[in-house]
């Protein structure tokens, strides 16, 4: 009674209970795993809608995760996911269902599979397009250390469009023969993919199943009366009609055996296929087409709007956020200049491209995961005398770093960077919190850097940002709500001095917590880096310095800033509270709160060093 | 008389003079053109052996820049090389011979194209990888600017094993009529090119020309009987072979027109071809052959060995430089541990893993030029519990910035990095100082930095970051000499105090420039982040610190050892001197003498400060 109340609470059915595993899976008839598969869905679309999460892409991979989980068993055998916000159903099969409810909150389960959570998750799936990089290492760490098993990428035609995975097709081929990858086809990421790879795999799509007409022509050829005047008759063009049917497929021309396209959702084909890989001596290549949203009506209509379900930000209006503003004020400086190019790397809507896009289509340009060309292709435009705006999410960021420095910085190209998502994030944990962004940029030569903190702070920075400087800049703002703020007098800061011998620094969301603090002064960064020179001297003055950082402590803004203080003589007391490891999943209140960066702790912070 | 006497000492014949330019070249008969490319080929060989530089990927350009400048005209269209090492040629005809003898060397002519040094360099070419999605920025606002003109990417198929070079490439339909990439395939980058997409050109190569062969089938269908008794018997199957005949190409496959392969010496095919290729509607590409080294037998018969000449390293015994003691000491860890495997994005020889490879073949691993890929692929191996060192370039390293984070360091993986070419590396210019790696690793939470200095310390390092530590742990150590050195106790830093007031402190290479100067104690740390307390402790002790790093500035270890000691109470002297901006061609003597890092400028820099 009380596992069925348990079920039933957590909205279970009669075989998905919260005992299920691989294993039980595996004893199902055809008809109890699809049973499953309709149980599971009505499970997610409940749960995911209380704890918000992923819920498209995971309705998507249902029979697919059934099917695998028929297959093949994991810990033994590794799936890796990628991305990893389509593991829902992974989690629910291997012993994670009863704690669904804690998805993506403080101490719950993650978002995405993560080692440390379970030993069924093989590796890490937060960023984009590394699943085949990982899962063959495993599988030759596996090989060298005579481990029996199979080892199982699961990547999203979005995944694909990044360039790491095509690294990883190229050292596929002949190096591990355990290696399945199954290439999730649903048309699009986050939105619509992008470029040639995603219209070859519509043509392929579109076409009967590849592998039953491959076979039928090598039957006719072989078999047939024709096939065998055409062999005699080809001649001198015989080997290329030959070349042609055996290479005619990216996959098989870089050395995979290729099964598909395969229905994703008809769960009896998917274990058919995946058997016959299992079996299959070489690596290979499953390609699955399968519907986001599949089965749930809102969701499979739009998909995009389904993608990520929030739980916190329902209550911040979608046209108050510092992504929406932005994006407003970018279109606003691009109507009245026409250098201005807007880039993004499949984020069109989340960092507020859209209405630029919407109005000057020719000059938006959405690349795909592609953080690496998205930068080198702003440079191109930059080296012709155009303005190109990347905005792209902190945490992706990170991905071109090389771009940064070798196209961008060393023939100060004029690039502007808006940096969406800057500081904590919220719930998708470790692998998306946008820390690092500050201590990459401020490490490379003549960059500059603003941190705005409401509407009029975040407009003025970006015209500065186009009109006011050469080489890269980067304007870098927090997810959520962005308030409307004061008119500001034209400035590199804001000071307000009120004769006290202790100032409170820091820079961007965090202003409002340092701000009026009794018995100190404070001074708001907003052009965090180079260090304002102004600012320097105005803290000079102080006998006790509090400078808080949301952002990466080593390396980071506070660092510099000793430094700048030190050579300008100041040698008072200087306390510096930034972040110094991962920050882990919460909303993000809850994370600025745990690092000591909400003002409560702020306060705390400065009255144990004042007594 | 006086331009012949300066023609000849250069090197050059009666059609090759200073004077010689793209127009020059377009007015020459096929004959002149060809006498052309035999003086181009002599004038390299005589000048790269005198200046040093990459000689055989230019004798293996020649005739195809010959081409490109009969058909285009620069600056107004733009030739983006990748990577640029192959664009002495374009030099020679762009108004560079005269300065020819000052390749590489300091204020002279860069190695790689820059815009900053010639308009007919379009963009900068020292990474690789990048061309095709520079050119597509460029060619994009030629056309939102109404600037005609084509731009011509040059890749070669080491190049194309970056995923970056595919992110490119997945964008360049329909987005650039005006675009063509040339594929400048030599079968080899530096080493063979690895993995799958080197073994389909391999193939694509041995087929007869494709472009004549497909016209062939297409007149062989449309015109000769038995092409249409296989047109009309086809029925079913006559679309999958239409599609495959039209589709098998992979470059194809991705929506561009392809021509080749073309033989690269071919002079009057190349001008044929690429006259086709300006003519075409549509991105193209155009793949053709050639042969790095060409008509110089020492560098056609070991292109490896003639990649790159230099001129000043010749004194240093190729056994006893950093790379290779860390290759055999390698060797010799993985002699007594099987867990250990190497990785290289394809620099197996230069960094001294060759001996790895030939020994333990099964545990060693050249990706191609793929970093991304080689962090996330050693993460998959650690996962597993195999040791994975992944010996790059620290430039090249700049790459996997986003997986050294992701991949590695949130669920803390055990992978060891050999940051080779760290600090200043010479005559290859801004694109290759080895400057951000330390700023770079020491933003990432739970990792580890060793900087060795000699054989004994490099040793030891490699020995504590594979048995002493979890996580990342980074050894990072210079080209060139690696001395013996002297055995030390088992420490983290080496401190020489002698009751001075002053002390010194820097770390690698820079500990022989420090140590034992009058009136200074000395303090050489080993290891360099986290910072080593008793490293603090010491240095707490003194009035006046001054502390010299060969690495960025602006998020380098001087900024954290100077919080490091404000923490423990320092209110001294500190003075900081670290490298501030790119770091241009010279020798790397010259360059650390230039950047104040030489023993004199470390000594003046001091008396300077002490007075």
């Amino acid at each position: 009674m009380v596992k069925r109340a348990e079920n039933e609470k957590a909205g279970a059915g009669t075989i998905l209970t919260g005992n299920i595993t691989s294993d039980t899976v595996k004893k199902l008839t055809l008809d109890e795993k699809k049973q499953l598969c309709s149980e599971i869905r009505t499970f997610l679309i409940e749960s995911v809608s209380k704890t918000g999460g992923h819920l498209a892409s995971n309705l998507g991979t249902v029979e697919l995760t059934v099917a695998l989980h028929s297959v093949f068993s994991t810990p033994e055998d590794k799936i890796v996911f990628d991305v990893g916000h389509q593991s829902y159903t992974h989690k629910l099969l291997t012993g994670r269902m009863k704690r669904f409810g804690s998805l993506r909150s403080e101490g719950g389960i993650s978002g995405f599979p993560r080692n440390e959570e379970s030993e069924h998750d093989a590796f890490l799936g937060g960023h984009s397009s590394i699943s085949i990089s990982a899962a063959l290492g495993i599988a030759k760490a596996m090989e060298l250390e005579g481990k029996a098993g199979n080892v199982i990428a699961v990547i999203g035609d979005g995944a694909l469009t990044g360039g790491e995975a095509y690294e990883g097709l190229n050292n596929v081929s002949k190096l591990a023969n355990n290696l399945i990858i199954i290439l999730n086809d649903n048309e699009m990421s986050i939105s619509k993919s992008k470029g040639s790879v995603a219209e070859y795999l519509t043509r392929m799509r579109s076409s009967r199943s590849y592998f039953n007409k491959k076979e039928a022509v090598k039957d006719f050829l072989s078999h047939s009366e024709i096939g065998k005047e055409i062999s005699r008759s080809l001649s001198g063009t015989k080997d290329l009609v030959k070349f042609a049917i055996y290479q005619s497929n990216i996959f098989e021309s870089l050395g995979l055996k290729y099964y598909g396209p395969i229905n994703g959702h008809d769960l009896k084909k998917l274990i058919e296929i995946l058997e016959i890989a299992k079996l299959t001596n070489a690596p290979c290549i499953v390609h699955v087409k399968t519907k986001k949203g599949k089965g749930y009506m809102p969701a499979e209509a739009n998909s995009g709007e389904y993608h990520g379900i929030s739980r916190k930000d329902r209550s911040v209006p979608a046209d108050r956020t510092f992504s929406e503003t932005a994006g407003n004020e970018l279109l606003r400086i691009a109507d009245g200049d026409d250098r201005i190019c807007a880039v993004t790397a499949a984020m069109k809507y989340a960092t507020g491209l859209e209405h630029i896009a919407k109005k000057y289509p020719e000059r938006f340009f959405d690349v795909g995961i592609a953080e690496q060309h998205a930068m080198t292709f702003s440079c191109g435009l930059a080296s012709q005398g155009m303005v190109p705006v990347f905005a792209v999410y902190s945490t992706f960021f990170q991905r071109c770093y090389d771009q940064l420095i070798h196209d961008a910085s060393i023939e100060k190209k004029h690039v502007v960077l808006l940096i969406d998502r800057a500081g904590v994030v919220g719930e998708d944990g470790e692998t998306h919190q946008g820390i690092f962004d500050v201590a990459m940029v401020s490490s490379v030569p003549g960059t500059v850097i603003y941190s705005p903190f409401d509407e009029c702070s975040l407009r003025m920075c970006m015209k500065r940002a186009v009109y006011e400087h050469d080489g890269v800049v980067s304007v870098r703002y927090p997810r959520g709500l962005c308030i409307m703020g004061a008119e500001f007098d034209y400035s590199d800061q804001y000071y307000s001095g009120r004769n006290s011998d202790t100032l409170v620094i820091s820079y961007g969301r965090l202003a409002d917590n340092i701000t009026e603090i009794d018995g100190t002064d404070s001074l708001v960064l907003m052009k965090i880096f180079p260090i304002p020179e102004e600012a320097v001297r105005i803290a000079c003055k102080y006998k006790k310095i509090f400078f808080f950082e949301e952002g990466i402590k080593s390396s980071g803004i506070g660092e510099k800033f000793l430094l700048a203080l030190f050579e300008h003589g100041f040698r008072g007391e200087f306390d510096l509270t930034a972040i110094e490891g991962p920050v882990s999943a919460a909303d993000a209140e809850t994370q600025l709160k745990k690092l000591g960066l909400d003002r409560d702790g702020i306060i705390k912070k400065i009255n144990e060093k004042q007594t």
